[in-house]
């Protein structure tokens, strides 16, 4: 592939289980802003911080009433973004939130988020995808372990490592429904993933990650050297994570939903080129490819 | 049936999703033994026990060698009650460990395992069922909630709540890899299970509990009410839990390995009759209709 020879995150080649040196900064700026000197330099070290009750309850209620609203009327409608559980009819995800809503609109631009963002990324960003999940409890499937960039990367043309989410937890996340695990300062490294991405992979990825993941032995050999973390708070809790940080989650078997909020701020200096897996762009529900910096 | 009307602990009856009391004691005798009485207080409100290393470094590697040894033997042999993980010719279950080894014949016996058994089952014990488990990372399944006892009442016949199992990790269980789930005090109650039993179906409940479980609306109520807790630990930690408790586990999809060994303590008094679902009883190794007492 052309893409490959130019291309220092190239990924996705048959056999090819190998890993490189990150070549972007974590922290780009780290002028003013809401994080401390101790924060910036602890996202820099782990790859991400978490933020315990950042958002209040009010906040927490009007986001979960907003994303009810949103599901009705997007089923309704037929809107793109909506994922819907072919069995039951019920809504799993909602996205495109920056652009179908006002009251999440505003949430985005306030100083807790877009100000830490702005902050770690070094200016403008714009939201890359954003989505609020409805997770009940006994259904919640895993997601094996993967590097949101190298897929952004690969699928949807993100160049550089210069993006962050923010999960704003809707309900409690616990040790037993699954909640995010980490591998802290696994974002140092880009692991190149083997295997060729197939044609229409995003429709199935977003139940279950196949391809663009990292090898077993690749994982030991970095769980053995950094450990694992996760990311557990009561609802109202956000976690910032870089966007090569190595994460995953187990499934749930207990009553308790997981509930969430996610938002991908991405700089306006990053914005998405063509995939470097050579394959046609994912849609703009996923991957927003006419950005608007955030107020 | 006519096994219902005069089993109080009848179940799997097409729609019925019902419970009731426990009709049994939980700690049967309380006289002499290792259990103090505030563990024995604790064992009776929440059903389990927690032993933190109780078993030293040294005997938790001659267990796992001999696992090892038997598993081999095993598969050379063709003998019963070993597990085969169909793709990869692995031995995933080495069952019969109280007829096949000495060693661990020895290790029931001490008075660390036996002598806690009969203390808290009031008298002499047989072995009703003994495996070691080879977890290793990434694969490990989800086993969803189930009563133990509701399944040793339907399919081996055991009469009544007087058994104790023992989970003996050989490897640590920590809050990522799927440790065992318990709902405290959940013993206190039987929970009948709607739903007919298929014939064999313990060939699939090995992998996936989908009979003899609990409903969603039973499990919500019942963790609202008594919340979860989990058993973990490093290797040589001891969970004693009663045969009635609900209990459940997540997948794993770390690196770290899940192994360990499982051993059931029943009554003498309470030994085998036929099983009260009606259909054949299982085989030996799952549910031993020979008891021995353990000396």
């Amino acid at each position: 592939m052309s893409t490959t020879a130019s291309d220092p995150y190239f990924s996705r080649l048959d056999g090819v289980a190998e890993s490189t040196r990150r070549l972007d900064p974590v922290v780009w700026d780290g002028g003013e802003g809401p994080l401390t000197r101790d924060e910036l330099d602890r996202y820099h070290r782990n790859g991400f911080l978490l933020f315990p009750e950042l958002i209040g309850p009010e906040r927490v209620a009007a986001m979960w009433e907003e994303a009810q609203r949103l599901a009705v009327r997007g089923r309704e409608r037929g809107e793109e973004g909506m994922i819907i559980e072919p069995e039951s009819d019920v809504v799993r995800s909602v996205f495109l939130l920056h652009r179908h809503s006002r009251l999440f609109a505003e949430m985005i631009a306030s100083p807790e988020l877009v100000g830490r963002a702005r902050q770690l990324l070094g200016g403008d960003v714009y939201v890359h995808q954003s989505r609020v999940n409805f997770k009940p409890g006994f259904l919640g499937k895993e997601f094996y372990w993967h590097s949101d960039f190298e897929t952004w990367h690969m699928e949807d043309g993100m160049p550089r490592m210069r993006a962050v989410s923010a999960s704003i937890m809707l309900t409690e996340n616990n040790e037993f429904n699954g909640p995010l695990m980490l591998i802290p300062g696994s974002h140092h490294t880009y692991f190149r993933c083997p295997g060729k991405t197939p044609d229409d992979h995003h429709t199935m990825s977003l139940r279950k990650q196949e391809y663009g993941v990292p090898t077993r032995d690749q994982l030991t050999d970095l769980v053995r050297e950094r450990g694992i973390r996760s990311a557990k708070g009561p609802a109202g809790t956000v976690l910032f994570f870089e966007c090569n940080v190595m994460h995953g989650s187990s499934g749930n078997i207990t009553p308790y939903q997981r509930n969430g909020m996610f938002l991908v701020f991405n700089s306006l200096e990053n914005r998405l080129q063509e995939p470097f897996a050579g394959i046609p762009p994912r849609p703009g529900f996923l991957a927003e490819r006419n950005p608007v910096p955030v107020p």
